[in-house]
């Protein structure tokens, strides 16, 4: 990561980060506050990278077994009652369709033609997709059934930043029933492992595989799994959650089935999802004080070939090789799928056009000027590197190079994530005193960026956690992998066999 | 086309088409009415309809420049309000949202926290993207901006019927600005070809290509090109419409730009459009009497492979042989992707499970038994043969062979509705009585196809579309290939430059 220079985002990391944030957001033109309370507009780079971020995941999603299918934005208020867990969850923030029309009067335009009943827009769709695996399910021979859906949901957040919490926000939702809590419980698994490789894999994401505790369970699951990773502010991002959601939403829905005994039983569900939140982890985890810097399995373009005119009557043969090169790199593949390139062509100073890349944190810049095609070369520059750090390479030798070191810039992003989040985790910690002392900052006068993860024991009673929200800290899940059943628990000192992972969180 | 059957379609198309098409979508478990008013539920196997034609379509809006974004759900009351004409036409018919939670009062839960503007959910996006537009847009440098949005749109229709006309559906909106009118015209002229082509090569419906007359435009445009098809019951489906705003959104947003000559001037704005409608028009026009056929660019599987098993202990032999012809089918190629194949192991009757996939529609269905193993052999079926119309393949041609008949069933389709739209449309008609008999349908006491397309002049009067709606027909288009530019109206008499096409339209 460079230093500070005339370019780079104000503020820095380190001076300010959720608003370090917002500016790289707006550097990279990735997406805005729109004029519509808590939506955000996604823009053309920031919904790219989600584009490509579905490509892989619904690849994934369709190799485990599950099919595609669309279910209504509307969800009637009684539906959404079925499950009280899940009503008391969700009511709090919701969007209510009361009308269905708009009428004149008193030259205004006003709500008319009011709903017997209210239709909430979808939070989520437990309870709208129940209703039709209820009419699909028959037999256990109609079991599994594994659908999918993506789609944009709406939840009524009051303080929103942009990717992470927004009122409305897309999504993917996965929705089963099975014959069998077993076969259910196989299929959250699965699930999470297919969010673990997104994550980590594609998204460059090192990311927690774990529990989530009862009080931070999805509302009406019997079991929330989920992967939690850390952003530079050493802050825990939950990422993705799947649910094991028992027969709690079949029996809500009637979700029932003969079973091979010849009797009827209530199926098992799952459900799980991960949002454009991804896109906010990813700006978090590899931003730096240059702006973005995104992972080429993700980049909407993975080089920009950039022609140096310094003189107006050279334009044409400059653009002709900048051209040829960008074919010659279109030949090359790349994860499966041909090199993305685009030639800059704007007619703007070219330290603007430059910045704008970088900022924007696509992975490779090609700079070609009138010397360059003579020598048949370009200059390469790796957003992974100095934004100065240059190399020439000739146009022979790009197609061949430029895959391999797109592989090393992913990995690479993926390996300096994970040793900031170990070097963040403490594992030696065991009283509460200390806890306190690692998550309270040092210098109350300026924000700072202190704390991190803590490993440690807990003894799995709910008043542990009443007593963390003083320190406005949470239980982010128990780590899958646990390290043995006896130890004391951090916060009580009691008895206690389950290993946690402690911290802040959004 | 196979006769009456019974395993077919009931009613036929030629006892009650609306009937029928209901009873298609149904028996092809292509989509279902919902618990919500006037939503629909997509199922699998025509959600993957319309995930291909996605795919086929972004890449095409890509290929012409273009880039994916996303807005707002909801769009505030005050904008839908700043062009006159747009809402009006959206007025009547929308979902407005009130209330921004739920609480409870006397023990029911109710809509609270009233918003203090009233949230539209989007029918179109004219204005709450021309509200980005005009942030983003500030100098000629800035233009054109081609921007996409895949999204879900609601208009509160009142008689809904399943893909053509639902109160939810799914579309892509194209919003582009331009620097000058002639720029902005030709990209609605651009887009309505790629229309064309998505219809006619992709979905294998014949389309004509026109202008609607000024009543038929869209609420706010100055020109509305469209594409209309015709269906087997000889009615006109409105497939895709490309508009031309002028400056009307423009300035209605305040999407203005400084031009070359350094003066403020309001941007040519476009929108185009087509929807999950699309659906069913392949349905209409493709579905026979045994149930649906599916062209083969859009066809969930290309291939069935259903294995035979007459005794228990043969099982699996036949299933491995099954997988193993699945294997070879992947390595064949279709248009440009692998084959999509599917091995049918279900535990049903082997006579309800072929039946399942000729209402699919599955354009080839291959059959294999412990006789077809030792010679090497399958039993393949064309969706376009009859049901029992066979073929004997040796598993080695298979791979080598499928992709040609791929094409052949791709351009049949084709070539069948052409030759049916060309059979129903009358040139030779000039007068109102002829017109009026044409329509007319001859028995009156059953449901009848009648009619067709008829092709004229018109004297571009508004009155003829008045008294057209006597006969329950409109002027679907003005083609964009005319005849010449003299002739008499065939409604008035009047001399009349413009030929129409004229029908009944869903």
């Amino acid at each position: 990561m460079s230093g500070k220079n005339k370019n780079a985002i104000s503020p820095l990391r380190s001076e300010d980060y959720p608003e370090w944030y917002q500016q790289v957001i707006k550097a990279a033109d990735l997406a805005e506050v729109s004029s519509v309370r808590g939506c955000m507009v996604i823009k053309p780079w920031g919904y790219g990278m989600w584009e490509l971020l579905q490509r892989e995941l619904d690849d994934r999603i369709k190799a485990t077994g599950h099919e595609n299918a669309y279910f209504p934005l509307f969800i009637p208020l009684s539906f959404l009652q079925r499950e009280a867990d899940h009503v008391e969850g969700f009511a709090k923030e919701c969007a209510v369709v009361t009308h269905h029309r708009l009428e004149e009067k008193d030259g205004q335009l006003v709500p008319a033609g009011e709903l017997e009943e209210p239709l909430i827009v979808r939070p989520t769709s437990e309870t709208i997709i129940g209703e039709s695996f209820a009419k699909w399910v028959q037999s256990y021979r109609d079991l599994p059934l594994m659908i999918n859906q993506w789609a944009n949901v709406v939840r009524w957040e009051m303080r929103t930043r942009l990717f992470l919490r927004t009122a409305e926000f897309l999504w993917q939702e996965g929705h089963t029933a099975h014959a069998t809590e077993e076969e259910a419980r196989a299929e959250m698994d699965t699930m999470l492992e297919v969010y673990r490789e997104l994550a980590e894999d594609v998204l460059a994401l090192p990311v927690i595989c774990g529990e989530k505790t009862e009080g931070e369970r999805f509302p009406g699951a019997t079991t929330t799994l989920c992967i939690e990773a850390m952003m530079q502010d050493r802050k825990a991002l939950q990422a993705g959650t799947s649910h094991y959601l028992g027969q709690n939403f079949s029996k809500a829905s009637g979700i029932q089935f003969l079973n091979k005994e010849g009797e009827q039983e209530f199926a098992y569900t799952t459900s799980w999802g991960v949002s454009t939140r991804l896109i906010g982890g990813v700006i978090m985890t590899h931003g730096d004080d240059d702006g973005m810097r995104v992972p080429p399995k993700i980049a909407p373009k993975h080089v920009v070939v950039i022609p140096v005119v310094p003189k107006a009557e050279l334009e044409g043969e400059v653009f002709e090789y900048a051209d040829k090169v960008a074919a010659a790199l279109k030949s090359a593949t790349y994860d499966r799928q041909p090199v993305r390139v685009q030639v800059d062509k704007r007619d703007i100073r070219g330290g603007e056009k430059t910045w704008s890349w970088v900022k924007k944190g696509v992975p490779l810049r090609i700079e070609i000027g009138p010397r360059d095609i003579e020598a048949g070369k370009v200059v390469l520059f790796r957003r992974d590197r100095g934004p100065k750090e240059k190399e020439f390479v000739s146009i022979d030798e790009l197609p061949n190079k430029i895959p391999g070191i797109l592989s090393e810039i992913q990995d690479g992003y993926y390996q300096q994530a994970k040793k900031y989040r170990e070097e963040n985790t403490r594992t030696d910690l065991s009283t509460f005193d200390e806890l306190k002392e690692f998550f309270t900052p040092k210098n109350t006068q300026k924000p700072e960026i202190h704390g991190g993860f803590v490993r440690a024991k807990w003894c799995e009673d709910s008043e542990v956690e009443k007593k963390l929200s003083e320190l406005k800290i949470t239980i982010r899940c128990m780590p899958l992998e646990q390290s043995g059943d006896t130890g004391k628990c951090i916060v009580t000192g009691k008895e206690a066999k389950k290993d946690a992972i402690f911290a802040k969180a959004y």
